[in-house]
């Protein structure tokens, strides 16, 4: 992928819109790391319904896990996405929206876990893993494209990597058949000015394959729809996003305000928000998502969110300074 | 103000810090327009002992506000700041911090109410105007220097200004005796492309002047803070937080957030967390501050957030859709 050549210097004259910009909606996949992936039927459905309603272009509806590493037992369905789960939300017929799943690098059975596209409602995998994983991850590029699928890249935790092995990474992806390749910042670390620098050297590396750049972004610095927009203007033109920034730990950025900035005409608010009010700020009250100072100090830090997970877990969810106190005593 | 000739391109390079960079606590002040300034002296004591703990250049106590317009029996007394209720709180000694207050225009009589430097442990006077009142906002500059005073002009609502009024303002600003102007985004509308654009064109109109330029936001759109790094980047040296982010509607920039960013060793974040902790935790299920729905309605719409306070104040806060469709009814 290219940055259109009539794309503005920033994001757009805040009036016109990049038709080439897709938004993928996460909520169901990512919301499910809060939860062990146990959301019912009925939930599933009303993000997928509100989705198709709001035109956003795909739905990542959770993971295909291996059941031989998790027991299905301990999980919720979303973690392993069976085919006939996903036809219940979905229905048989060729979905208005594009379903997408996340496969783990070394935690998915794909050769047998993803069918045949023909087999399939599924119609693009997201292979996620880190810079250690990038030939495990090739591998699974290969075996779900050549199965029929669109396939993404999602190299995550970039925000500890030496800038030399992320090139090297990115030249690899570059030569894959993946349809493009995500900046994943898992840790909610990354500031603007970095998510600048990075966007435009994925899109380098990316230059003459017509593949696309992504961002995924998360909330513990509260920066996860800045730095979404940073991406846009950077040139990237996929985003994720999740309903009322459902997500793991600080959660992610907030579809309605993603769509709320991009002003495609094909996009619709309202829908949105009605699932905000009827879904999200009841299952506030019985989930803890969000950003919260324990998130903003690992943010700070560039430590993975799980010490700030556990906290807010724990019995003194709001007592920053002991967390703060502990997260000094224990560097890295 | 110009730019360091070291700054830079992007804010820092994650590990230096720009020692220019000040920052003025407004919580009393700005958090002051959530209860009509009815904050008791426990409370005061305790943010003023915060930011002197946490090396905090400036703190804004409130405003000086006409009590022939504003009865003193409906506001607390941070709507006035008289000098006893000041000292009460900062003491008679030179206080390790600068004291701010606000000077609205039109609604100061700033003759006989702001008092001859000597007399007062005031430091600086920020006088706050709409473009229209920029002859008054002149005089009451004009007035504190002469007193004193360092003065620092507001130019509010400045996203619904046109241009060429906003570069006329800034010509006049830059003849004044104020030592800088903020760029004041009061709808929480601005995206980071927009701040920067102002951000450039405050600088431009102040080069050579010696005036510093500063940033004021809000979290409308969740871009508090996105947006306070974004001035700083494009050359901004003052920066407004609070802590917790207690402000009008949606709030402020974070001051816990905007510490760490710094990365000043002169700063101390360790002291505003035990502040959210005891204080800010304790507040949040009293008072309604920060960002929902409702704001990012308004931002989105480049809007006063006045609907959105009426609406968060009602008997159907979280009811986003109904605000939604209410604000489509009656534009602008």
């Amino acid at each position: 992928m290219t940055v259109p050549s009539n794309a503005p210097e920033f994001a757009s004259d805040l009036i016109s819109y990049r038709p080439d910009i897709k938004v993928l909606d996460c909520t169901v996949r990512d919301g499910g790391l809060c939860n062990d992936h146990q959301f019912d039927d009925t939930f599933v459905k009303r993000i997928f319904n509100t989705d198709v309603a709001a035109g956003v272009d795909y739905i990542e509806l959770g993971y295909k896990c291996s059941k031989r590493i998790y027991a299905p037992a301990d999980f919720g369905r979303w973690k392993f996405c069976d085919e006939n789960d996903l036809r219940r939300i979905v229905g048989d017929t060729p979905a208005p929206i594009k379903i997408a799943v996340m496969a783990d690098a070394e935690r998915t059975d794909y050769h047998t876990d993803i069918l045949p596209k023909d087999k399939s409602v599924i119609d693009c995998v997201r292979v996620a893993c880190y810079i250690n994983q990038i030939p495990t991850a090739m591998d699974m590029i290969k075996d779900a494209h050549d199965k029929g699928y669109e396939t993404m890249m999602q190299l995550m935790a970039v925000s500890i990597v030496p800038e030399d092995q992320i090139k090297a990474a990115l030249d690899i992806i570059a030569k894959s058949p993946a349809a493009g390749v995500y900046l994943v910042d898992s840790f909610g670390a990354l500031y603007s000015e970095q998510v600048r620098k990075f966007t435009k050297m994925y899109l380098a590396a990316m230059e003459g394959t017509g593949k696309d750049v992504g961002f995924h972004g998360h909330n513990n610095l509260q920066l996860g729809f800045a730095n979404t927009i940073e991406a846009i203007v950077s040139g990237a033109n996929r985003v994720d996003a999740t309903i009322s920034g459902l997500g793991r730990g600080a959660g992610n950025c907030q579809l309605e305000l993603i769509l709320g900035f991009l002003r495609n005409p094909k996009f619709n608010l309202r829908p949105v928000l009605e699932c905000c009010r009827d879904v999200f700020v009841p299952l506030s009250k019985k989930m803890d998502w969000g950003y919260s100072i324990p998130y903003a100090i690992t943010g700070r830090l560039n430590r993975h969110p799980r010490d700030a997970m556990k906290w807010r877990a724990g019995k003194t969810p709001d007592d920053g300074v002991a967390f703060y106190d502990l997260m000094m005593e224990e560097p890295g």
